[in-house]
């Protein structure tokens, strides 16, 4: 067995190297992985290569050939795991979400979906398939940082846009903030939104700040749209006070967007990565104490809100039955920033490896296609999205680089009731030699973590000696360490980690480009 | 407004005391504390008054009279909030729940329903709908302890046989072991089951356990049953080994007796305590493994499995319409026992006035007459259960006496969307004076703490000084104690309490009868 991660790679290819550095130290011409005789653990494949479309490979007295589906990424900031209503919150936390559990009752709820453990990777997960230590995106990149994702990485909207499909985006990026990084110069054909995430804009309100200190740093932008290839329009600026229309300017342009798509026979891909639920919470008027949970529970009633919009925007335009919609979050509550936070059974929030940091409400919806009220506990990650979305939009996954994500179409449909995922790794930090190890692992029912933190803010607690054991089934609360009897977790982590070092080794990681202080950006 | 404790109450009246002692320190003579002049907060009463059944009081142009029902009461041990699938873990926990899943999708899952601290409070309050404090079952009796609920209670049982029913016990009382407080003393035509927590039948297999240890105190009862009046016949002794088939018994016989009622003309009331999932989880052969969760999980199986079993039998004997039944839990998971424990989302466990000790998982089933896939965060607590199903049972509810219960059935049944309660408070601990504090109140959406536990293992966490104050919509981990700035809910709880001392003063409470070292008992 080869780890999946080099599938299927062409071996006279290198990595990617976005900022020049020197591929030889760990490069392709070392000995291959696969000749080291490490035993390495597989995520399990389906009959779908990475390479292939859906289309190519079905069998057709078994499968029917599904319709190309227009596909629509509903992307929450922050949201916990329990603050929707289907996974236990809604009015249980004081702010009810009516669309989100029709989602659920129209289509698949998953239980065991991962996010990575920040905003900026798992936006680089979803857009690349690849995991964040590879792209260098492995932290929040701040405004200003003259850094962002490499024009080299082959993202979900450049793939979906070669095969066909229009594509936009509306919301919030956080990719990067150089030009060569933006959306326009990304895949999309147009887009509407914000480059950071929502506390940039508020910077200038903090108790204490002095505007003097700003002097010396990039201005950041504030609403912004741009066109394919074209630069940066201005639309306004803003503060602490207008961040409360943020996600309404969004999703005003992209109803009129969804609404303009009714006689097109092309389809189309939606990016809508909305500002909520990230702190500070400023509440929009049509929103304001709509909830019992204060600006936060509004945030969740305005979300929740605007995924109903575009339910009922697909409705009206007729393309209910050929539009894939996925509502998640990319990572769990801001815990540090109580009572501004969403809330999850589960230890930890954003920014830690712990089960609230990482596991998040994920609702797909696909009348038709998917089963109505399905609910799976298989663990599927945001890094699928990049392969899922591209084989169903019948594009072409990049061959020259090692892809983290995997098909799950199959899954999805029906044709399988199990995911095709055993196992999905977090890094964290800003290291990318290839040997780094990773944070943690998720491992059938068992958590494997060798850093971890009870929040954002920390501290850290280094497991590095023996890494933590979990089992999350019968202690979902990470409470009770089980290392000492459950080595064969540990064993586990320990082969899919070399499988990773090989594939590192011989596709060099593109070292941090989103802080360029700590990373190699020159 | 008087107290809703003492509506409806004959002032001529005494209070009970079970076991003898004077009245007349605090009794009926003293000033009527609706002279008091003391402000109080009431419960919401609905149309229905605490004397007239459900018949009486409808207004049949808008609300029909619905059948007078079957009546199942399914009670789990110590199950926590999220171990059942509908309340978010399922399968998540290694341990799917198919039949309460069914149930709440048939009928109507509550997620504002409150037990007691322990079993035997929550027991006692099913059976009388009146405080624990004011029966003197407090705390969970021991084996042999020479005590239990006083015969001058008035149980669900004697009301509705009473009014009618057939009744039968299947499971655990806990509710004392001298012969006037079994079950068949207690209103029970006829009962099979145990008298105590399962962990009192492993005491001898504790590891440094020395049975001369037992001499001199009362052998335990083992399997039992008895008929109406009749003296208890023991059917078999139980050990460690044996738990596992406990509930398989019990099941038995409660299937056999639902059968024998297939052309019965007599409604009928089954209480079904069962020992599951109260730790040791000694695992039934037929589902040792069947979870990934270890015996905890496959005691939760096998309890999925009994309430399936209820069901289908309901549905074989063609009464699935007029039957409605309930399944709940008589507190939170113990905590102190992992991996031999439940899970909640939220604080604590058995023993605590924390959401984890006393939010538990209610769901009730009636087709026809509860509609399906209802979900509501409406506040309930066990104590309804008495008045409620002695409504719906068309029983009479003692008016000698304070009845903390509330009857729900306009609730349950749509006429109304909201509970007819707004608070509910714990009193922990032996003492019985009228003047004592309780531990605990919810409050809408706010958790007044006093006396709170992290575990049932203590230590107590006191807050006599400034009662702690959460907002469980905003915090429903109860982790940030918002006193300072919400002593309305403060006031809130002084004023309960003030109509409860008055209420207890003009209706003495009855001494602990669960331990006779601390309590009163001669």
């Amino acid at each position: 067995m080869i780890p999946i991660a080099i599938c299927s790679l062409d071996s006279g290819n290198t990595g990617l190297s976005p900022i020049p550095h020197d591929l030889k130290g760990y490069g392709a011409d070392q000995a291959a992985p696969e000749n080291s005789g490490a035993e390495v653990l597989t995520n399990r494949r389906n009959a779908l290569s990475n390479n292939s479309s859906l289309a190519d490979v079905l069998n057709e007295d078994v499968m029917p050939e599904p319709p190309r589906p227009n596909i629509i990424i509903i992307l929450a900031d922050n949201m916990g795991y329990m603050d929707p209503g289907c996974y236990g919150g809604g009015a249980v936390l004081g702010a009810p979400t009516p669309r989100m559990d029709q989602m659920a009752a129209e289509g698949l709820k998953l239980t065991s979906f991962y996010s990575e453990t920040q905003c900026t990777p798992t936006r680089a997960a979803i857009m690349t398939g690849r995991l964040p230590i590879r792209t260098g995106m492995s932290l929040a990149s701040a405004a200003g940082s003259l850094a962002g994702m490499s024009p080299q990485e082959t993202t979900l909207a450049e793939v979906l846009s070669d095969a066909g499909y229009r594509t936009a985006m509306f919301g919030k990026w956080h990719l990067g903030d150089v030009e060569e990084s933006m959306p326009q110069n990304m895949g999309f054909d147009q887009w509407f939104g914000i480059l950071y995430h929502l506390n940039t804009y508020s910077l200038k309100d903090r108790i204490g700040y002095d505007p003097k200190w700003a002097e010396g740093l990039n201005e950041n932008y504030g609403l912004v749209q741009a066109k394919k290839g074209e630069g940066l329009e201005m639309v306004m600026p803003l503060n602490t006070s207008s961040l409360g229309i943020v996600d309404e300017q969004c999703m005003d342009r992209a109803i009129a967007y969804i609404q303009d798509q009714a006689n097109s026979t092309e389809p189309f891909f939606i990016y809508l990565p909305l500002a909520r639920t990230h702190f500070p919470s400023v509440p929009n008027d049509k929103f304001a104490g709509k909830s019992s949970r204060g600006p936060y529970g509004d945030g969740v009633m305005e979300t929740d809100y605007h995924v109903g919009m575009v339910l009922d925007a697909l409705r009206d335009i007729g393309k209910d039955n050929n539009t894939i919609v996925v509502f998640t979050s990319d990572n769990g509550p801001t815990l540090d920033q109580w009572p501004d936070a969403g809330y999850s059974p589960f230890r930890g929030g954003i920014g830690t490896v712990y089960e609230g940091g990482v596991r998040v409400p994920c609702i797909f919806r696909w009348p038709g296609e998917i089963e109505p009220g399905r609910v799976s506990n298989e663990i599927m990650s945001t890094l699928d999205l990049f392969n899922t979305f591209a084989v169903l939009g019948g594009g072409e996954i990049p061959s020259d680089r090692p892809i983290d994500g995997i098909d799950q179409s199959d899954f999805l449909l029906g044709y399988n009731d199990s995911s095709n995922r055993e196992w999905v790794v977090w890094y964290t930090g800003t290291d990318s030699s290839p040997t780094t190890l990773p944070a943690a692992m998720r491992w059938h029912q068992f958590k494997v973590v060798r850093k971890g933190y009870d929040s954002f803010q920390g501290p850290e607690s280094d497991y590095s000696q023996i890494p933590a054991v979990y089992n999350i089934e019968m202690d979902p609360g990470e409470e009770h360490n089980i290392a000492g009897e459950h080595d064969f977790a540990v064993e586990a982590f320990q082969k899919v980690y070399r499988g990773l070092v090989a594939s590192m080794k011989e596709y060099p990681n593109t070292p941090s480009r989103a802080y360029p202080i700590v990373g190699g950006a020159e």
